[in-house]
């Protein structure tokens, strides 16, 4: 498919393009602030229920297919988008402004996120099976039998993010999650790159057909946000929501689902100031390479990354103070790059000259202007930490390459400032972990940081998430709506799942996750106990 | 504690009585509509961050807790209510009306689970430990060391139930498991059994003292509930909350939590009219013990259980008619037994009429009236499956025992039915499990209910459940209000943990769960495989 010969394109309900009544859209290229690509119609309200009718059709049939078919589904998803994987790139940085090999890392990272939701598909530990078989002879009463599973909860509407093209849209870990649970899907584009988010789509929709599944598996539409993402999350087929956004757009979404007739879960990945606490004895040491690193952090991606560091905790006294200027030094000689849209630009400036603007609050150090249109330089902050604790909206992000430095006296006062920060995806420790007379109090700092984060870094920086088994990106409000889940990792399944049990079920009408042979081959509690199945190596 | 030789009773908060100063309750005897036992002062909405102040002070302390201490201390807890429990069944009586063998049932459940949740404690699955050690081979990015646990929410608002006074209250199904989760709890009493309510509470608070606990680690208060339970779920120190009661009620705390500045999980069970779907296989044969099954089932504690059957879905035809002949026989000959309290009694009432005053509902059968104040004849009405389905309020709970019976005219017209109930506790079949032809209509049945209900039964009635490790006591919305959970039973633990994960955390510092030498002893997933745990057979 070329975006550029056909003049409109629209959204891509169960296979079929819908041109939308709700208008038009069009990207622009952030380098140039010029219109970028085809027209795309965006649907009118009453359009929504195409697409989640389509899911709600296709529900039965995929929710029980067998987790190989499921798995090869998955895989075969991976496959079409890696086939296309050129041209999205290509598209994609036309339309985010974002380098190759950064759209080219994100495309491996979505591809890769696909394969591992096809084999958590394929070994079904997320079935949740527990069975308690009948006990005919207890006391005082008989225990039947009950078998436990976990069932998919419906179709689920996906919201794409800006500033993850690939990784956090069309088929991104929403998307794998969800179907590797057995829900359909109805993605909601980020309109920002409409044309990366249709080549995705027809990859999906491809695998989709080449597995017989039906249609309405998977849906791409496009809107006006906030018309039409309020309609779908209102719409009564649709059973649960994932969504990467700004806290406003997630709260207001959050609104809309409890306020439904049958409430839904919302899972919104927020806002994350990602504070990196850095202790006395980790700036005793190398402060030029902890500055080098900093600055890479802040500024990968613009600053448009989730996890990007927005907090950093620096002692108070002379080589707190060299670290400072060593960030000054390396930020100095560091460029902007191109932020996604002209809007978040403005944003961005906003929120800089709000955070500027704060009594206590000094400039200390800032990059140079980027060679495009939407490129403003890096810049840092510094204030203390009495200013920082009693000033509510420094603790705001500011979406870009922002980052306010907040010194401090001592490590009681650091631990004071750690038991009062919101929610967090991400919060980070530097220190020598040599100093053995630091552990209690990097221990407190821990206590209290471990139920304000997702995930607690060590001698890192946040930026750059692991996918896979253990990870956990996700944390207490507002870094999400709901802090018992993660967005990426495996453990992402479970978000679209529920438990239902069987009480006395006879054998022949049992699903197989629970038959007694076990026919899938699903590690299983029984009685309390784990059964772990025996796999080869390759599923 | 004699409640009868004290003039007034308290809340007791962190093991310390608080006299309120919202005025006082007294508890209604229902069988004589009577004032029974001796008041008790309710907190004033001020008074309410006593306890949840001291619930969020104990709470690092006891996080912390191993798992055998955490056991202990349940253990201890079960059996200090079991040292109380004459006491206990006595007060209980004249305050709910309920007989004593129920309530010897429900004291023994109520131990039980304590000590299950001592098990689950112990046994510490609910740590959800994930491993992926570092790879720094990994290309074409070395992997860090990623360790991810799940951490306790912090304090946790327990709404005890009218119709549990114990086995969902004080020390009920969500104060087990928020204990046993980590979380320290202030449990709202119900008003209808304060005296219950106090002598449970103090069996909680002197096994938290046996065991050195922060005092704060458990708190009873009383109050109006539309005020001081608005404001307990509004409490920045609450995390989470578990409510057992009305779908008013539930409602209006998911509404609370929903607006709160930090959106927290309600876990409310509240409505459920645990549709039965008679199959005409199962009235071909023994419809005279179907129809006493049935009666018993309905009637049992007034027809006050969450799991009550409410409607019962029957054949049209001789056969059906012959059942619904069998059911107004067993029901003459049934005595309506005495309801919680004289408002739970009224507002059965006024359902009934209700009911009663659809066009196309008759009644069918009626029990007699009980020889006590409160104890109104169980009563059934039918009407046909069309005035079933255009009918909306047919589909509501009336809480007591009143059924209705459906009448259908083929499996096609049940399948359509059973497609867009509401959510449920529980959907049972009844068949005749020899019948092969049945199995696909079955199946048809099953597809549809999995997806509305957290328990399904065959050839059983819903009333009792069996606390384990495959029950599920929930199920979608209006059933409770967040279908993902159970309140009974071990899987209920996780309603109050959320994931964290810690990457390069160095081995001295890492949580116990976590550790390289697995010091709890857990079940864990390293690398994506379960490594289970040995233990001796009495853990």
């Amino acid at each position: 498919m070329s975006t550029e010969t056909d003049p409109t394109h629209h959204s891509l309900v169960a296979g079929e393009p819908l041109p939308g009544t709700g208008g038009t859209t069009r990207a622009t290229d952030p380098a140039t602030n010029t219109p970028s690509g085809p027209e795309f119609t965006l649907l009118g309200d009453d359009q929504v229920a195409t697409a989640t009718q389509a899911a709600s059709d296709a529900f039965p049939t995929y929710r029980a297919i067998t987790p190989a078919a499921r798995a090869e589904f998955l895989a075969t998803t991976a496959e079409r988008i890696d086939d296309a994987g050129d041209d999205i790139v290509v598209t994609a940085m036309r339309e985010t402004g974002l380098p190759e090999a950064r759209l080219r890392g994100e495309l491996a990272r979505t591809v890769n996120q696909l394969r591992l939701f096809a084999r958590v598909a394929r070994t079904g530990d997320h079935h949740g099976v527990r069975i308690e078989p009948a006990l005919p002879q207890r006391t005082p009463l008989p225990r039947p039998d009950l078998r436990q599973r976990q069932v998919p909860l419906g179709p689920v509407a996906v919201f794409g993010a800006s500033n993850f093209p690939l990784a956090f849209s069309v088929a991104g870990g929403d998307t794998a999650s969800a179907l590797a649970a057995g829900c359909p899907v109805v993605v909601k584009a980020h309109n920002a790159h409409p044309a990366t988010s249709l080549l995705v789509a027809h990859a999906v929709s491809t695998a989709v057909a080449e597995h017989d599944l039906p249609a309405g598996v998977f849906s791409l539409i496009y809107g006006r946000g906030a018309d039409v993402g309020q309609t779908l999350v209102a719409d009564p087929r649709v059973a649960a929501v994932g969504f990467t956004g700004s806290r406003g757009g997630g709260t207001a979404l959050m609104a809309t689902a409890a306020a439904r007739p049958v409430p839904i879960p919302v899972y919104a990945e927020m806002s994350s100031v990602n504070p990196v606490f850095v202790l006395p004895s980790a700036v005793a040491d190398d402060r030029a390479g902890l500055a080098q690193g900093f600055v890479i952090s802040l500024n990968g991606s613009a600053g448009q990354l989730c996890t990007a560091p927005g907090l950093l905790f620096v002692p108070e006294g002379a080589d707190g103070d060299d670290l400072v200027d060593q960030v000054a030094t390396a930020l100095a000689d560091t460029d902007g790059l191109t932020m996604l849209t002209p809007g978040i630009r403005s944003a961005r400036t906003v929120g800089e000259r709000r955070l500027a603007a704060v009594d206590g609050v000094t400039e200390i150090g800032r990059g140079r202007d980027g060679a495009t249109e939407n490129a403003p330089a890096p810049a840092v902050y510094s204030t203390d930490a009495d200013t920082f604790t009693t000033t509510a909206e420094l603790s705001e992000e500011v979406f870009g390459a922002v980052c306010l430095v907040v010194r401090y006296r001592s490590l009681g006062e650091l631990a004071s400032v750690a038991a009062t920060i919101e929610g967090q995806l991400t919060a980070t420790l530097w220190f020598d972990t040599d100093v053995e007379a630091d552990r209690d109090d990097v221990r407190r700092l821990l206590d209290a940081l471990e139920l304000r984060a997702g995930r607690i870094l060590v001698n890192g920086w946040p930026t750059g998430v692991d996918v896979g088994d253990a990870i956990v990106h996700g944390g207490p409000f507002p870094a999400t709506s709901d802090g018992r889940s993660t967005s990426v990792g495996t453990l992402a399944i479970e978000r679209f799942l529920r438990p239902v049990v069987y009480q006395n079920l006879p054998a022949p009408l049992r699903p197989a996750p629970v038959q007694e042979d076990n026919p899938w081959n699903l590690t299983r509690r029984v009685d309390g106990t784990h059964v772990v199945a025996e796999r080869s190596e390759n599923t």
